[in-house]
């Protein structure tokens, strides 16, 4: 947060270009991670995790990121382990912002999990999801791009439901998923207790109220991880054979509006990174943009070059 | 739904009571499968997990589920694995008949999946929830009791959105976890996903929309399921006591109404279950009552004697 408010110092020029090469976000990323004295090769893992999130579509969880301390998306984990075969699921604590039905305030984070399992050929499923109604990156994003949300996803600091992202952000909360009691919110409370029990409670790390909160950036966040690998041919042969089918049996479903057909999870990130890879670079809101151009001035390092 | 038809012909009479020991519960769960040829064993197993279920207060997974191909509540096998000291995980695939995000029809079934884990003393954290909206035995619920459900649950025959739960057992069909897009539903849909990867998919079983639908009841369901228990010490020691404080850290926030605080997995159903101790007996709904009254005279079995 002291970075941010430090880095908007600076104005940025008015013709900066929104579309760049995955190569030249990647050195950007590694640029500004050297600045801070980040050893290479940490730098280039940070780098992959968070354009592989641009590339996928998940803004919210990639460049947006940088200088933060974040598990990036919680599916790049669970791919590595999709690519070699395996069924992966990961899963990580964050720092209190959800409210569990009922209460007034947070004593839990988005907790995400993430479960890939592969399929035929470079088909996969990659279900990546944080346990509230949404990613507190996805308020920050409605804010970036001034957009408002809908009702359900948030609160603000006084526990009143909010479409206002900067009320939401201004130490405001997120809601379980399923949103309300009569629609089970407890639900998502449940899986984001599971996720935490996963996490801090099984490796005796901090947990729930004991982790830092988001706001102090100072401090380490202390946060902890669950990585899970289950080779499906231990039960049955033909497991990738029977994934594909099921998908298929999903997407082919005959759906509400036909311009819009039933997705699985891991399809829109596929159809994402298909479109990078035809437009030749990954293209970002005007926001993002001047963000990075602010934090490059600030770090001292050249700002990315576009397409 | 066979034996549904058949035994409405029976008219049951006016003074039924609605308070009944537990031990007979379970002698009549006991009695009607062994009318129909189950083995004592069996018909014993059978009617545990069902009376669990209304100890529990999920009237909709207990007595109600007799005669019918039920895996009962997902959370007994857990409670097995927590009472040993063990992170327990239990899933099962159910029938489809739930709706994915921009789809017309089913293509999955309720999925329900079970956490728990031990805490300190008789505490304990037992999260288990179908991974719609609500299970469809919620639906079944109003539809006994003559209520309406709240919108969002499920939807008619013709895809349309509903509050009246017999237009929704009808045919109809339920929303997954999340309700609408919006709010994440496919999250719902991929953790029911999940749930049919680590069941049918894992296990070379049927799966999505190769099993048998509800409405078909002369063909075994070919359900399957998955357990996982894992020994929280080969991680670090302390494991319960942490369970407990993180727990109490959530129960001792400041509820919004002070008259419903915040619970954690479980706490419902223990209170359930605290009071019909000290009830000596679970409390029916009469239109419970009356049902096993008239399934008594269909299989020639002593109806349930009340308190």
């Amino acid at each position: 947060m002291a970075v941010v408010s430090e880095k908007t110092k600076f104005t940025p020029p008015d013709n900066l270009g929104t579309k760049y090469r995955v190569e030249e976000v990647e050195r950007f990323v590694v640029a500004a991670m050297a600045s801070l004295g980040v050893p290479p090769h940490n730098a280039r893992a940070l780098a992959q995790v968070l354009v592989a999130a641009d590339v996928r579509g998940h803004y919210s969880h990639g460049l947006h990121r940088l200088g933060s301390n974040h598990y990036g998306i919680a599916g790049w984990y669970t791919m590595k382990a999709a690519e070699r075969g395996l069924v992966g699921m990961s899963f990580t604590n964050t720092s209190p912002i959800v409210v569990p039905s009922r209460s007034k305030k947070p004593c839990l984070g988005t907790n995400p999990l993430s479960v890939a399992a592969p399929a035929r050929g470079d088909d996969s499923f990659v279900l990546d999801m944080a346990t509230s109604v949404v990613a507190l990156g996805k308020v920050e994003v409605a804010q970036l791009y001034n957009k408002a949300m809908p009702e359900g996803w948030g609160l603000d600091k006084q526990g009143r439901t909010t479409t206002d992202p900067a009320a939401c952000l201004d130490h405001g909360f997120l809601l379980p998923l399923g949103a309300t009691e009569l629609h089970s919110s407890y639900k998502g409370f449940g899986l984001g207790m599971m996720v935490e029990i996963l996490c801090g409670i099984m490796s005796g790390a901090p947990y729930g109220q004991n982790l830092n909160t988001r706001n102090r950036s100072s401090v380490p966040a202390d946060l902890s991880q669950c990585f899970v690998a289950i080779d499906p041919s231990f039960f049955a042969s033909g497991f990738q054979d029977r994934m594909s089918d099921f998908m298929d049996q999903c997407r082919n479903m005959e759906p509400v509006d036909k311009s819009r057909p039933v997705q699985v999870p891991g399809d829109p990130e596929r159809a994402n990174a298909q479109k990078v890879k035809s437009d030749q670079g990954i293209t970002y809101h005007i926001n993002q943009v001047r963000e990075s151009w602010q934090l490059a001035q600030f770090l001292g390092i050249s700002p990315l070059e576009w397409l």
